[in-house]
């Protein structure tokens, strides 16, 4: 193991956490994840921000033989989702701000914001989002922001994840009985590592990926 | 402080951090981020992960006084950009796709796949992403892991952010000269902490976000 940082030498979990990750096919088959678990992670998972506090993330966990067998079909035949525990279906949704009056209330309520910003907010958010093009925009921003803070707090209970976007939507949706106003963002296959998971791919290097001041040819 | 679980108690710092982040507003005017702090923490953001590896997340630095006036009236007059020591332009590459050819390459240096294996996949990328609608969500959705990734980690570092999306993209285009196969994915205002940041705005509920089985009407 190669640490980047001091500070990663001096244990902090969270560098250490995110330096570490992988993506993985590998699965303890033998191990389960219990709903508490799952609960506790989707806690964590709704602390990641969004545009007005909406959180488009929604959440379908798929456990049954039966259901995983589906989903694998789905997926191109992915073995990792009959293998492990759980394989998540992250969506996002695309009316996530016809529920800002009562999101919003909740502030309000806690003296966050005042009645008045509750307003302006889902004014503005009502026009943003009458666009099509904003709403698909939104929902796969925010749900990718959730689902990386998921990854991150599973990795942190000792969990593997394995993100993927190569699978069917529309089949997806009918399958397992989502509405067309969630997009499927990604599935994240979780569980226990197995042997045989790859090791982190290699990286771009940070000077191939960061600019100072202006854009330029990447 | 609240905490939600035992590992909170007990000293999980990273299931601390993501508990207690904000989005923050309020900055100190007074304190800079250095060069090698931004560039540290760019190599925790490319650790996300991405489809085939592609790494769609480009970053612009905005920290000239000048250019944050800018980038300021751009935002619609958000006050933190103008107070903070600086805003990243998080950026997502709709051409990624197309250094799949060098990305995979290292891969198979170091051994981790095979030429056969960086053939099937580029060719994979190549047709997935030649529709541009999923170019486009797949530039948001890496970015958007990266970002979410860049954020856990300054945090870590004792920084708070501010993400974005409230930005008029084509003036930002052209003001710093950023390329139109870069879909600009969010601004994030990072720095240091000053008072009057409002607290952590209450969340959903998890079982209003969670289905077990089935999707249902969230």
């Amino acid at each position: 193991m190669k640490y980047a940082t001091e500070e990663m030498r001096e244990g902090n979990t969270t560098l250490s956490l995110i330096n570490q990750r992988i993506s993985a096919n590998k699965f303890d088959t033998t191990k389960i994840i219990t709903e508490q678990l799952i609960q506790e992670l989707m806690e964590y998972a709704l602390k990641a921000p969004s545009s007005f506090n909406i959180q488009h993330e929604r959440f379908v966990i798929v456990r049954k033989s039966e259901d995983k067998e589906k989903l694998k079909i789905i997926s191109w035949g992915q073995q990792k989702i009959a293998d492990a525990p759980v394989t998540i279906i992250v969506l996002g949704d695309l009316d996530g701000h016809k529920k800002l009056p009562d999101i919003l209330g909740r502030s309000v309520k806690v003296g966050i914001i005042d009645d008045a910003t509750a307003t302006i907010w889902t004014d503005m958010a009502n026009k943003m989002y009458a666009n099509p093009s904003m709403a698909r925009d939104e929902a796969i921003r925010s749900a990718s922001l959730s689902a990386m803070t998921l990854m991150i707090a599973a990795e942190s209970k000792g969990l593997v994840t394995g993100p993927m976007i190569g699978f069917d939507p529309v089949a997806l949706k009918k399958e397992f009985a989502i509405a067309d106003h969630y997009v499927p963002v990604m599935l994240i296959t979780m569980g226990y590592s197995a042997d045989g998971n790859w090791p982190q791919k290699p990286r771009l290097e940070v000077d191939e990926v960061l600019a100072f001041d202006k854009g330029r040819e990447f």
